[in-house]
């Protein structure tokens, strides 16, 4: 089963879970293949924090994800695209994406303003580290939106700009990633029935001038590398609405989805499969901004292929490191004198040559190379665990890999 | 000409400069050959900052060196000694070296309380950025000297501490570094001869210590490997003061030599030269605390053949960067569009595969990899000129690089 989408891409499902909607396949770029279910490593602003591109190919990660708002803002898209795109720009020769800068756009003056612990808590509780009701009012002054777009101010100098579909659209060409991503308007999880909707009707509305813009822009790139888009799926916590939602977007003319927006984590699993019963089958889907081990294992299954998040080299910056029995804090004392890596076993660069004492002197000296193995061995452990839930799949033992590690892991 | 030191080392000289002190030679060391003139990487706290060993290595350097006093205070020598040593504790399979402790000892009260471009002023002005009088006196009760040795303050919790020759040697011989250094006496370019004097003495006699200490551990090492041991010549800026040091060093069981303290870079390449004639021809001599380029080439003219110095990493994290005409700082506003690598030609992973521009976006966006990217080049640069100078003695046109380079290069 495969399914040919732009110039370039195809998507192909190799395997699909017993009973349930979770599957393993490739996704063909103009860069290289992905095999889904992957994790997408980030690299906000052009460079995957802490690592060079080799260090992150190292990990097996298979595709980076650079953020267009924050590209846009620093060194603008006209700068990326003299250097030859994301992707060159960077030294990462394999498959990128460009979120549609919407989410940065409605958050910032929650996600920016806040401590790491605080920003870690959220991502932890909402989709994407949205923010909550009251939090989006009293910084609501940072965006207003209306039919045509929104104007923010700039989370770094407080200068104005405005985002419209076909600005996002215009940024994520100049970018040159992969796989772009229609502009969208993210909500609040504790938002209301009313505004979800108003929210997710102008999202559909916008992801119709994002096909037209994009077509556009594709049927005039000339030497430039073909590119993807993905329609967001909104719709917040509300099944009827999220099932609209991905019903609206199914009928129109994308090459994957995304889930995006805001809906809490006990609802991950209904809320993903709503939305994957609806979208066409043999398209790729992405759910924004999920990185945490067990969140990712349920959106998997519930018809998820790939996953995206900031969570494992922002920690990894704190000293909190994976480990199959859950994060671990490298500042705690005992890990002074401990001699064994993060994880015995582990595959990572990191626990091959470095004892836990060593990176724990590391982060105590505040020496960069801390943050630099901390990153590696997290990184590793998101990317090689969706590698052991596609292996799980394809020999269909997902249920079982699934309950061990569930029971293991203390998120 | 082969001069076989300890067991596992050996030094050989390949060729000299003709009408000159400097050589290109080789040293062998049971880790693995270093070929000089060269320079030596510092990892003052067991490593090299923001680099991996793999991208040290990937400069070119053949020898890194941590500090005693760092890594005696954190994570301590006992505990880099279960981790297999400093080589093995930072996954550094080349040789290795550590300095005695005393340049630290002495200095800590001046070289922890300034800004980087404070010290790295002093490092243009002093060796090892010494301290000058009235800054040691003002910061005087941080150490102590007496005939038996120094006690200090530590400079991260005020807590007491006391270092003698012996201790160093033991301190050493747990670090488990190729190459030690005897315990001297670190004294500021601007004393006064009475000082020098006395300081230089006592040094001798640390150094008679030292060999002493550092023999009985030898003989007593079991399974540990093989560690040479470097006197270290002192005597300000004085010629008799400085011969006289070298002369009554070359008379002990050294296998080979630093030249320490402090004279002013006007003096650089009269002080090494009066060392160097006294030092037997056939050891390995180190200009401690020396990394500016023209400094390093004069140094290798009169006859030194290892040199380090933090300066590359450490201007590295500010943005600034060596180049052929002299330093640029990537924080320039003209870099922000400038498509061109930070050389042109230059064979470093950073030059490779990023331009100017994208390095000026990490350093304003406060990204690590800035850091590690322009490290990486000012490694490189300093690592390769001393290659350069090798092939430059080794082909017998030593003068007419020196010239060239002289010229170009603004310090």
């Amino acid at each position: 089963m495969i399914v040919n989408m732009h110039e370039g891409f195809s998507f192909c499902i190799e395997k699909k879970v017993p009973g349930a909607l979770g599957r393993a396949g490739v996704l063909s770029t103009p860069h290289g293949k992905i095999e889904t279910p992957a994790f997408v490593t980030v690299g906000t602003k052009g460079t995957v924090k802490a690592l060079t591109p080799e260090q992150v190919k190292n990990t097996g990660a298979q595709v980076v994800l650079g953020n267009t708002y924050h590209m846009y803002l620093k060194p603008g898209e006209k700068l990326v695209e003299e250097m030859g795109g994301l992707g060159h720009m960077m030294h990462w020769d394999g498959p990128t994406m460009t979120d549609s800068g919407g989410f940065q756009v409605f958050s910032l003056g929650f996600a920016f303003g806040t401590s790491v612990s605080k920003v870690a808590k959220s991502s932890e509780t909402t989709f994407e580290g949205a923010p909550l009701e009251h939090e989006r009012e009293r910084e609501g002054k940072l965006a207003q939106i209306d039919e045509d777009g929104v104007t923010f101010r700039s989370y770094k100098d407080g200068s104005e700009h405005r985002f419209t579909p076909e600005k996002s659209m215009e940024i994520q060409h100049a970018l040159g990633a992969d796989m772009t991503f229609a502009f969208d308007e993210c909500t609040s999880p504790t938002a209301g029935y009313e505004y979800q909707q108003e929210a997710m009707e102008r999202t559909h509305r916008w992801a119709e001038r994002s096909v037209k813009r994009f077509t556009e822009l594709q049927n005039t790139r000339g030497e430039k590398s073909p590119q993807a888009l993905f329609g967001v799926v909104q719709g917040g916590r509300f099944e009827d609405l999220r099932k609209e939602s991905a019903e609206t977007l199914a009928g129109m003319d994308f090459d994957g989805f995304g889930i995006g927006g805001s809906f809490v984590k006990e609802d991950m699993d209904t809320a993903v499969g709503w939305v994957s019963k609806q979208l066409p089958e043999n398209k790729p889907r992405h759910l924004l901004g999920i990185g945490e081990p067990i969140d990712m294992i349920v959106g998997a299954e519930q018809g998820a292929d790939l996953f995206d998040c900031v969570a494992p080299t922002r920690i990894a910056r704190t000293g909190m490191v994976y480990t199959e029995d859950g994060r671990i804090n490298l500042w705690n004392a005992k890990y002074v004198s401990d001699l064994q890596p993060i994880e015995e076993g582990c595959g990572c660069y990191t626990c091959q040559h470095y004892p836990r004492a060593y990176l724990a002197h590391l982060f105590r000296s505040k020496e960069m190379l801390a943050a630099t193995l901390a990153s590696i061995h997290n990184v590793y452990f998101l990317v090689n665990l969706m590698k052991r839930v596609r292996s799980a799949i394809l020999e269909g033992r997902f249920a079982d890999f699934k309950e061990q590690f569930v029971e293991r892991y203390k998120g």
